[in-house]
């Protein structure tokens, strides 16, 4: 392991996030918020100023790094991450517990979105920013970013970061050097936030907050851009306009997308676009889900308390499905009690997730495909066993190996999955009864195996809200901390696609070569 | 497709269905039940001899067959002795619907044991015979008992049969000749089952069923033989003795075994008994499942409305988790008003299944040990690319194509059972309340999310009960005919283990060779 060439790229990363915490800091002296709540910033950037230099001090012998230490440096730097991007939350007392906060921040950087928040009210304006920005930062990857200092002669080492880090069975450059692709890429995801921005602030102030305006368009965005969806007042997006919802669905379906897909467009290549079969198919499932949710809506509309117009009925479903599939868990109204086949639409969509190369997370619809062009294969194959199978995805011949990663990932995903509830089968919280108050009323649910389930879920396909006691207007703050770090840990293996977590645990990776 | 080998072979299976048909005819004649009860077995025994011997009148050119008319042969087998064993229900008047009766003896032959009878009481003897004998004919699988009555020269074509009909990832030869090896299954399973009979004789008769002793014990050794688990008698094994229970959960826990073990017994390799590591995380698995069910039941008995004392605690534990396990489906307690913990851990081992070869359903042990060394595998290539993996599995290397076909089989496991899990939330009775009465008391559940997900998963896995409105005490009825249809091949997909149910919807299947 060259740990002096990880220390210098984790010390980068460091001062990196020290910088980002400018941010945050600037809106706590915008608001003139309380010494405490400049401190919560000031200390973190200057610890991580101060490490971030040490540890860029001794000089690697190698300077290249092999693709085991790719993957444990991707896995150590967002831990690392989120171990000082939780400081804050505790300095500032928001968030006093440092396994809440840790839980919280890790929820934002996975743009997962899940929340230990009981009363969202009470957070400084710093926070909440912190707190949304961390889904900004965390959509697209941060080491990937951190490639662009990186000098050009090491192209082998920083695929090797590219593959870990990036969402997805295949990782391409769209351009031939990587630092450009990123380039590209960043500029890409920064100018549609910046976009939405502005096409948010076209819509009046919503009542009571006119002075949050730009704020909450900000924050908005940030939630939106790294499919995350952290809310910032009660009710996530409840009380935005129809018009506003309608613009956040939007550019959730477009966050949702293979950023490639936008270099494509920029460069002239539209039909390439619509060649792509990943795309077409999320945009059919996105219609397919919307559609089912729909139907259910309005054929079992005496079934849930929410009386919705048709119009109503149309934009909750489209914004639910959307909101789901791409991960992010912003909710504009109580889909907990919508009808049987509006909820497993919901939940069936999660495990799918959008598009790779996207900021959401789960399975991804490119591995959805190439497994069900595998299934098809191994049929083929057992018809006909000297079939030479040319199957094609994305205009490229299918490798056997590139199915068989997507079948030992789908796997993996399942036994974690199921991990993941057993453990938190063991909290002392099952069984008790969580009292929830909705834009549908008032209402009791039970912690249990359905709560368990899809807060599992819910964190392992990075999204937020889960169903039962951890649905849309519940919270994940019930949970024992031992339940927290095990969710905590679901997440990251969440994002980051499992292998860079689990090569951790390895004795093996941390051996030298 | 060779069709006339095809059509002599399911001639053949047909014929010896006719024959397995007179011990409930027999049942019939010896409880004097009334002449539409012995027509009910009449009439099907003979269509099925005289369509059997039809269809062998056609001499085929090739005597031999290709794997994938093995496959498909399984399939159109299994479902051409389903559609003629529904016969007896629709006559005898006590299945009257023949959806509903397909459904039954597919659950009965594919050893899930899900009902649909509502009232058991008002079932004939005869019924109540065949119901319980499908299981017991399913377990060991038919064709595989056919494969007796095949010349020597086809032991080609016999393991492909053998492989599309055998549960489990590998299939191997004890004995070198195929049908020696069948001959001796069949003996062990023969023995074991009449073994279970005498043992359960050793109890006293359950009171207010005196006279049904030898009656109630064959039937509840053909439930436990073939892993099915149809009840008999309101309650399933609730009112058994306590020593009928425990027979029953041990009797459980051997035919979980994979059975060429019994012939390493037979031959005195006890030794390589215990050496066989899917025989050592079947127990293991065992001992962890009942100690979380039983701790569970310790410190959360304030929690579930049965007041057992520990011995009880210890039994129903023991009893739930074996026959969950084994996805047998018998139940002694009413497990759904258990705790979390409990019934989370009564979930996810129905996931797993038992041993390979066994006539259990599920993943099976062997996939999981497989998927978890596949995955070691492949985090360690990520270490080192030049990593040469020389992992074994029950002495043998592991190939990197059974890795494979395993990653293959639960990612199809998955989608099937999402699937599934969404057809049947389009099913009208979703959001409808089910009044339950058990030893935990009456209470009300709703049809939903997790009775679908868990009736779906209880079909594919081949368990019979599952959770919520299909619970122990609850039936199938209330689903819909195209619900039954669904649930009647997730049954046949689960038993068949996929590949065998698939291959029947490809048309290059039914292709000239």
């Amino acid at each position: 392991m060259n740990f002096k060439k990880l220390g210098k790229i984790l010390g980068k990363i460091l001062i990196l996030q020290g910088i980002l915490m400018l941010a945050p800091l600037i809106v706590a002296f915008a608001y003139k918020e309380s010494i405490k709540n400049i401190l919560a910033f000031v200390i973190p950037i200057i610890a991580m100023t101060c490490i971030g230099f040490l540890l860029q001090l001794p000089k690697p012998k190698r300077d290249t790094f092999y693709q085991k230490e790719g993957f444990a440096l991707v896995g150590m730097v967002w831990i690392a991450m989120a171990l000082f991007g939780a400081l804050p939350f505790v300095i500032s007392g928001d968030i006093p517990s440092y396994i809440d906060a840790f839980f919280e921040i890790t929820s934002g950087f996975t743009t997962t979105g899940a929340s230990i928040v009981t009363d969202i009210t009470k957070l400084s304006h710093s926070t909440l920013f912190w707190r949304s920005f961390s889904h900004w930062i965390g959509g697209m990857g941060i080491l990937v970013f951190v490639l662009i200092f990186i000098p050009e002669s090491n192209e082998g080492s920083s695929m090797h970061l590219l593959r870990a880090e990036s969402p997805g069975p295949q990782v391409g450059k769209i351009v031939s050097k990587m630092k450009v692709t990123t380039r590209i890429l960043y500029l890409i995801y920064l100018g549609m936030t910046v976009l939405e921005v502005l096409v948010l602030m076209l819509d009046k102030p919503i009542a009571g907050y006119e002075s949050e305006h730009l704020f909450f368009s900000l924050l908005t965005a940030f939630g939106s851009a790294g499919t995350g969806g952290f809310g910032f007042i009660p009710g996530s997006l409840e009380s935005f306009h129809p018009f506003s919802q309608y613009v956040v669905a939007i550019f959730l379906i477009l966050f949702g997308c293979n950023f490639t897909l936008y270099y494509l467009l920029l460069i002239g290549k539209v039909k390439d676009v619509f060649k792509s079969s990943e795309f077409r198919t999320y945009f059919l499932i996105i219609c397919a889900a919307v559609a089912l949710v729909f139907i259910s809506l309005l054929t079992r509309i005496e079934q849930f308390p929410q009386s919705y117009t048709a119009e109503e009925s149309f934009r909750h479903s489209l914004f639910q499905a959307v909101s789901l599939m791409t991960t992010t868990g912003f909710t504009t109204t109580d889909y907990h009690v919508w009808p049987t086949l509006a909820t497993t639409t919901l939940l069936l969509v999660t495990f799918i997730g959008a598009m790779a190369g996207s900021t959401s997370g789960g399975i991804k619809i490119s591995r959805i495909i190439i497994a069900t062009k595998g299934a098809y294969i191994n049929i083929r194959k057992l018809i006909n066993p000297r079939y030479v199978p040319k199957v094609k995805f994305e205009r490229k011949t299918l490798e056997e190996k590139t199915i068989n990663d997507v079948f030992a990932f789908i796997t993996l995903y399942l036994f974690l999955l199921l991990l993941a509830v057993l453990l938190l089968s063991l909290d002392p919280i099952n069984g008790q009864a969580v009292t929830v108050t909705s834009d549908a009323g008032t209402y009791t649910v039970e912690h249990g195996f359905l709560s368990n389930f899809s807060a599992a879920l819910s964190c392992l396909s990075n999204i937020g809200p889960a169903f039962e006691a951890v649905g849309p207007y519940a919270s994940f703050a019930g949970y024992s901390a031992f339940s927290k770090i095990v969710l905590t840990f679901t997440m990251l293996l969440g994002r980051l696609e499992i292998l860079p977590v689990l090569i951790l645990f390895n004795p093996k990776t941390w051996k030298k070569i």
